[in-house]
């Protein structure tokens, strides 16, 4: 991987920040977040301006440039990479460690006196604004919005915004009418007597509207925005899409069943001119939910006094909550997706020892088996097949440049997953196809042993998932090891593969308490740069725990894997376990054994259904 | 215990809520916090105003009175104690509860449109202000300061601020001069551009100047406040204090070494004035520190353009990190803390069968037995001395109405500390003198794995302690028990038992990460009302631990326990423990027997040295 020659984006980018053609007055750093005005996290080509000026393509990351500095913050998962994609025009930021300042005290640190510090107010959040805003301003700094994207500005062929065929989705998959959500969302702005509701995050209002489209990749959502009312909703999107007779039925625009219900639609981006008329003709006592993610531009629409900001929405809540349909959808996607990687894991260890497979061949080969499970869309996001030093990128995606050939001597890690009409999948696997080293098969024990401990950890009734991440690290702790990322994130049910707000981290952002239904990762995992990577990834549902004792009536929660893929017995070194590790294994193997394997004999896969049986032996 | 009766005393104050003489404009609900001026969690006599209205008086609690309402929030430590100490005019919040609304949300609930609710500024902390006063706001109320305290107004006989002698510590005691500390304290000023700091915690000025007082019981600490700048030192404190000479001596104030190094004095009242005085006089760029949780009337005296208010200060850090000579004595003050119960537990084996020790009787024979130690100052706490059910109240103070008999049929708990002037205790042993019963046996053995899971985690350097709070909990979580408190709190050096900025909690307050030198508890426990209460504490210190390998460099962290009390093994259920676990048990013991076992045997005390050795066999 070669970095991006930035010389001359730095030197055009520094003079617009002092060209009164976009900025009233000469600005001395410009922020370039890595969102969009969604601040959604996987984004469309036409977004991606922090990967244009600085080369660095993970997915999270902030740019900033000053007259003299250009530096980049970004988390764990990334330092090499990020190390690899950027030329020496630019400081990599390792967030997290302890000598790493925070973007407001460098700026503070290397800004002349009262600097003007500007950034594009659509995608900055709102939260993030205020946080940095304060910040500066008690420095002596100001922080201005840009209205001119400043990249944009430089960047000579910016893709268009793409605006996809919208798919709609019946009740077979989503369990509910985009009604009854309506009528349910509804319910909880009266309770809380909040009489609008501004939604910007995409997920949401795909979820809300049973609507899917593939305006991102890997991410089946569609630029949109969303104004909901006690008695209104508008909705808007770019209107060639509703000329969808299919669409157009499924939102009943050409005969509503009842006024409420009637959705009044607007081009994309007339939201700002909508949604400054709808604040104009507020009554006073009137209260506007919007999330203090949503964008800085939005969110100065609604005046101070009417605006409740929210840490996230009722819609973001109700949405990680699976209901019994979309619980049934995502096993079943699960079990598909497990019957492709058997496949995977069988095809892979016949054509290795050939020494013609590659980091690229083999996602490609995940993606080929995939795709022929019924109602698979496309992938979750961009797979991650490493092999040897590779693992050790956390967000590797293997490029003609670094691709390895897979071997007998060093360890592979497959992090992929998929977009089924029933559910998403997200799935790590480390493996060893010959014979991994002490250290290798330590390393990984460890692993497996956080990995259990989070998926069968018993736990009272609104416990927060961050409570739960240490959980994950004992065992690396105990021999001085760590992994600098989270435990966990929410899964969406054919949506976003990373959605909140619920999680397992030791960061303890507003994580909103686990319940029965909630759908998360559970993906501890070691690193070590120059060497391998190891991660132990399953999807896990929240389910109600019987337990021994009942303390308060509180009731119990633990965790059901939905992902059921063997986990490589070679890897393990059985002597770092206890018996009720192994017997978790085992319990597991034998379930991966009589779900999936039932599936693959109907569907006739007898190859994998072999290494399957084989794979999934009792360890005694 | 019966209820105070309340009822007069809420018709005053509801009379004192409209009086012009106290209030501009009558008010609609009155806020009574627990704290002082200081914000200290333990208050004179002449601060306890929310025990004077409710009658509740634990250590945490905030009464508010509408004109229709009475309510009082407290946390699960108090829910029985508050229930039974205040009359029915009263409503308990049981805080943690999920039904349980949060004092903003509750006024909203009963508040007619567009009410006033006061409080008085000196005894709200500013972030608490901030955050009442922002969600009355936007319910369209207002928080206003009442300048006149409502409840000293109606007080007849309140009592006076005490002003007792003040005891200067020498380095034997402290490692540090004053003057040290107040030159590191400067270069992390200079550090951060910071030429002001408003001191108000009364444990943090005590420490910087190496003095104590007993104007609190329990805590060796003064009413005092200092103002320090870059090279000025202003303190406040009633003048009759600084007429001792070993206290003139102690700070120079007649012969001061250097100009920046002289201490101003100024009456302990006239800090307003002062600070007034102070920020009239302040340049441009002047930036002055306060804690966030410093009151809310002196904040507002800094304009908020120099103002910089921290969540806790440096001198809090400062002090939270032991030195060498401070972690000598802490040991120091253990051994002759465990020297005292062991006497206590082998008086207490003896007297129980007569059918005469009683929980007082028991306290005080604690307490006379740890007067008898060298350097022994006060209690660092009221002695939680409990039988049976009283067990599970978990602040429980016997009182004559209360007082139970120490038998051979209940678990008794006693959690109690002193204070030495080379250290401060706390140590919580549960115990049973007759046969305890399967279950309790049960439910304190998950209690020890609880604690010897935080005690003997490894962790790495930077760890935060709240990401060990689950740990202490995981083996009651599996059989669906729980414990309603945190898991540990910081400890001062012949300083407040309870100190931050670090601790072990579910709750992720602003805790700092733990380094090496810090002094926290470890004390999980498990409650059955109405039956009996569980509880093991430790006090421990945070040392670095060797660990296999060292990701990172990190380095990692480990506790080592200063508390040195046989834990009953008659409690212990030895099949639920793990063979690491009773490993544990018998170093444990084993350095109970060693160390103590030479201080008993040095003092001679033969039946507490046999009774040490008897309880501190190994589990085989």
């Amino acid at each position: 991987m070669s970095p991006k020659i930035t010389v001359e984006l730095l030197r055009q980018l520094r003079q617009a920040m002092k060209n009164s053609k976009y900025i009233t007055e000469p600005i001395q750093a410009y922020i370039i977040p890595s969102g969009d005005a969604h601040q959604s996290e996987y984004i469309a080509p036409c977004d991606c301006r922090r990967e244009f000026i600085c080369g660095f393509n993970g997915s999270a990351g902030t740019a900033i440039v000053t007259e003299q500095h250009a530096a980049l913050w970004t988390d764990g998962r990334y330092f090499l990479q990020a190390s690899q994609q950027m030329d020496n025009n630019w400081t990599l930021m390792k967030m997290g460690l302890k000598e790493t300042p925070s973007q407001e005290d460098w700026l503070i640190s290397v800004l002349p006196e009262n600097s003007k510090v500007g950034v594009d107010p659509w995608i900055i959040a709102a939260d993030q604004w205020k946080n940095m805003s304060k910040a500066l301003s008690s420095a002596g700094h100001s922080l201005v919005a840009v209205q001119d994207n400043l990249i944009d500005a430089i960047w000579e062929d910016r893709p268009a915004r793409p605006s996809t065929k919208l798919i709609a989705l019946g009740l077979k998959y989503t369990g509910l009418t985009w009604q009854d959500k309506i009528t349910a969302l509804r319910g909880k702005m009266a309770e809380r007597k909040i009489s609008w509701f501004v939604v910007t995050a995409l997920d949401e209002i795909a979820w809300l509207f049973n609507l899917r489209g593939s305006d991102i990749e890997y991410n089946p959502v569609f630029f949109t925005y969303a104004i909901i009312s006690i008695r209104n909703i508008r909705l808007f999107v770019d209107s060639k899409r509703l000329l969808d007779p299919v669409v157009r039925e499924h939102l009943e625009l050409d005969s509503p069943s009842k006024p409420e219900l009637t959705i009044q639609c607007f081009p994309y981006e007339s939201v700002y001119t909508e949604l400054q008329a709808v604040c104009a003709a507020l009554a006073h006592k009137d209260k506007m939910w919007i999330c203090d993610k949503a964008s800085c531009a939005l969110t100065q629409v609604i005046p101070k006094a009417h605006r409740s900001a929210i840490p996230y929405t009722p819609l973001c809540l109700a949405k990680a909550v699976k209901n019994p349909t979309e619980i049934q959808g995502m096993k079943m996607a699960h079990i598909k997706d497990a019957v492709a990687l058997c496949e995977l894991f069988a095809w892979l260890e016949k054509e290795i020892p050939k020494g013609t497979v590659t980091e690229i061949s083999a996602a490609d080969k995940a993606e080929e088996l995939r795709s022929q499970q019924k109602d698979f869309v496309g992938l979750s996001f961009p797979t991650i097949s490493s092999v040897g030093p590779n693992g050790a990128i956390i967000h590797y995606r293997p490029l003609p440049e670094t691709n390895r050939t897979l071997s007998l001597n060093e360890v592979y890690l497959i992090d992929s997953g998929a977009q089924y009409l029933d559910g998403t999948t997200d799935v790590t696997r480390t493996v060893h196809f010959g014979t991994p080293s002490d250290y290798e098969k330590e390393c990984f024990t460890y692993v497996l042993k956080g990995h259990i401990a989070v998926s069968a950890a018993v736990f009272p009734n609104g416990t927060k998932g961050h409570l739960l991440d240490s959980f994950a690290r004992a065992a690396l702790w105990d021999s001085g090891l760590d992994y600098l990322h989270g435990t966990g994130h929410g899964v969406g049910c054919f949506l976003n593969v990373h959605e909140g707000p619920c999680g397992i981290s030791y960061k303890t952002f507003a994580d909103e308490p686990l319940e029965a239904g909630m759908i998360v990762s559970d993906e501890p995992g070691y690193y070590e740069d120059g060497s391998f990577g190891i991660r132990i990834e399953n999807v896990v549902l929240v389910i109600p725990a019987k337990t021994k004792y009942n303390y308060r009536n509180r009731g119990s929660l633990t965790f059901e894997p939905l992902t059921l893929v063997p986990i490589q017995l070679k890897m393990i070194n059985t002597d770092l376990l206890t018996q009720k590790e192994r017997d978790w294994v085992n319990d597991y193997h034998k379930k991966c054994r009589e779900t999936v394997g039932a599936e693959l004999e109907r569907q006739g896969r007898k190859e994998a259904l072999d290494w399957l049986i084989r794979e999934t032996q009792p360890i005694v």
